[in-house]
């Protein structure tokens, strides 16, 4: 896809696309920019879950040459789903949801491979924040090695919101914390659950992290920063997997 | 350190270096260059393992204004060690060798990312060859959080002997395989072994994976391509730890 065809240009074509339920990632609107077609954009974009963001007119005018009446939206390379809609699904097919949540994980070759480990293992969705995540953009996908077209993707515009829709459907969270007593292979992951997984340097926001029903800590041989995100994304679905597969949690000797 | 650090100019300084023994990672000679110093740079060259290149006077001429004599060298950010000195220190702790064999890893943030996870489930070193792999530059030891500097780096200049060597000091060498029936919990990874990693598009080279005592899969959900390698070498060393530190292999339910 070509950076010319990635991007809306225009007021029309905008409300267009967002009718038509064409996925889009943002849409820059021009500051001090109004009207009764602007109110239109801004209650399709609220609506659709789509992010808005004012911007100097500078900003759209180096997007493109073209008339773009003070409005420019990126379209998306994946078709976002609605959570509801996903866990509706899962439960159709008699699986155990198995989930993962990215809280501010901003690097797109993390998110790739995330999603890359996501579809190898199972999981069935990547729950996603609408702002303070990287872009699901080309770079995104190819470290997906295209496994980003084939996982659904949940973009909410509250984390904490999309973890009481969880509980409500008896969907247990998981989050890592350095010092938690309980081991990754103890937790139950045959059951439906969802993972937390944090930021690249800060971790999981803690009022985030305060709403999980279990922490875990992946085993270390050295006290050391931790792994990579998308490692430790890795690991925790392989771990899941494998109890799936093999039904290992109880055989355990501690 | 910058660029202008990391660069040995000449024919005098790049003999002292490599008597003092500091870390070098490629000297690159003028083609047609002659003489005794040059044949005596060459016999430094194979007793420290330093790989050598050769190239026209203008690839010279882009990496220094300075008087080079037809030599430049790119010092390394690591120290590399020896294979057998590394087995011997191994074997002092009384720990079982968990070793990792990068086959032509390209990609400077796999490795860092590899070596993070490595250090983090104390494996003790990392087998690199000389040609065809990724620079331990500064992009790598960023990705490794700093762990590139806590684990020992070996590099060969033959993959397969490394293998030799290991097999003659009883420590096993595995490597995945798409169709191995052998789970990667399976492997007695308690017990001293190497694991072979592969490059990323074409894994690891067939008369490499030959030399291997075992073939391992990682188990997938869903029919597609594969884990990312430094995903995928976390997966392992998790596996491994996870066995060493809980005794879990003979415990699996099949």
């Amino acid at each position: 896809m070509s950076k010319k065809d990635s991007i809306i240009i225009g007021r029309q074509p905008l409300i267009e696309a967002l009718q038509s339920g064409q996925a889009i990632d943002k849409i820059l609107v021009q500051k001090n920019a109004s009207g009764e077609i602007i109110g239109h954009i801004r209650a399709l974009s609220k609506e659709y879950d789509v992010p808005v963001q004012m911007v100097p007119i500078e900003k759209l005018n180096t997007l493109t040459r073209a008339n773009h009446q003070g409005v420019v939206a990126f379209t998306a390379l994946v078709a976002y789903q609605e959570l509801d809609e996903v866990l509706t699904n899962i439960a159709a097919t008699g699986q155990a949801p198995l989930l993962l949540m990215l809280d501010g994980i901003t690097d797109v070759r993390n998110i790739g491979a995330i999603a890359r480990s996501a579809y190898c293992t199972g999981a069935q969705a990547i729950i996603i924040p609408d702002k303070g995540v990287g872009a699901l953009n080309e770079e995104a996908m190819k470290s997906s090695a295209g496994a980003l077209r084939h996982i659904a993707i949940v973009r909410v515009n509250s984390l904490i919101k999309a973890v009481d829709s969880l509980h409500e459907k008896g969907i247990l969270v998981y989050t890592s914390a350095m010092k938690a007593s309980t081991q990754l292979h103890d937790l139950p992951l045959q059951q439906g659950c969802c993972i937390i997984m944090g930021n690249e340097e800060k971790g999981v926001q803690p009022y985030l992290a305060k709403a999980a029903d279990d922490y875990f800590s992946i085993p270390m041989a050295n006290t050391f920063d931790s792994f990579n995100v998308s490692v430790a994304a890795g690991i925790v679905l392989y771990e899941a997997l494998k109890q799936r597969l093999f039904s290992t949690t109880q055989a355990f000797e501690k």
